[in-house]
């Protein structure tokens, strides 16, 4: 765990102010599958300036999404179920429906469960680390795989 | 589609910090309405200032939500179908019972949808435009209308 | 309500960058609780030095969740009875089977839980005021109480 009350009631007036951009590439496999980046998105703040600020991350995809939960086996295999369940990839969805949509990958469960979980993750930044907790991990879902997908990583604060 | 590598693994020493904020309104037609802002979003980033930075949406409404998916006339129908199936109108919610509430809009169904998409959506500038994917667009989401509804854009970066 | 057409169209370049982090401490008693949090959010927006900028909130744990919603016992009730209709706590979860997962809190249910309301939440502030809609509230929701829980508050914005 990263120490989250390291300025717990600080103000900074800071030295500079900090923005750096990367896109991070997830090659999937599967047509739906879970990738840790949390320790992609940690060397990106560690080798920007930033000592306090924010991380936006943002899919770059509609059936791709970032959020955050535990990094196991069996849960990830739990939010594929859960997800599978609460919308049903068969149903007779109007997007992919050809008399109404010209998108030609049947993939209205893919936007939906994507939808579901977000695609806009914001994270904070202290003491030039990371704040997680203990078992938070940074997570993308692959909905409509597989395919190479990229998330953006932003840091936005002061050095 | 934006440019989103342009200032890949690059650290911004700033000129100066931009903030800007602007109240969009949307007025609505029906009880559930899809609306894409995207090209207003897109003219307030490029009204201001600011070259690198992130953009905050904020919905104004506790019935109104905010999100990104595909801008297309037969997914927004399979989205409101996808709403009204998670969450029943018509079930016994509390909230729409006057002995435990003072809500006559029995409105219960709006607010628990509008909490599954979200009221908050934080996105990216970079090279003075709003960092978007192939298909993504800007939605909010009516969910108690019709009503005239706000949503708060908040620009902050750098010039 | 606060004002939030403030400095609605104004661009602001900046005195001072401010940043500053604060930890709220939730106590919660039972499994499923929802707890408002937004006086002591608007209490530590105030005490900054921020005139204009962003609140990030951040849950520290995995099933803890962070999101917006009206403050109203009656619907608070509501979206526990929704959590626990979506997410079925007694379905064979394989986070909850010792064959696929260490994990003995038999748990799945409330990190899909947290999952569907989000572990972020990113607000404004305009004139030094928290920005809220009419019944706007900041709400945490414990999903495997009771414990102690942790919600970091960072604010970057300036004065």
């Amino acid at each position: 765990m990263n120490a989250t009350d390291a300025i717990r009631g600080t103000t900074s007036a800071a030295g500079g102010i900090v923005v750096r951009s990367e896109t991070l590439t997830v090659q999937t496999d599967q047509r739906i599958e879970l990738t840790d980046v949390t320790d992609r998105v940690i060397t990106i703040v560690r080798d920007s300036a930033a000592r306090e600020g924010i991380v936006s991350l943002w899919s770059m995809h509609t059936t791709f999404a970032v959020f955050m939960n535990e990094s196991q086996k069996a849960l990830h295999a739990d939010i594929k179920r859960l997800l599978e369940t609460m919308v049903d990839r068969d149903a007779d969805w109007m997007h992919n429906d050809p008399d109404h949509s010209d998108c030609d990958r049947l993939n209205a469960d893919a936007h939906l469960r994507a939808m579901l979980l977000g695609h806009s993750l914001t994270l904070q930044i202290s003491g030039g680390e990371l704040v997680l907790g203990q078992w938070q991990r940074v997570l993308v879902a692959e909905l409509d795989g597989p395919r190479s997908r990229s998330l953006r990583v932003q840091i936005l604060g002061v050095s």
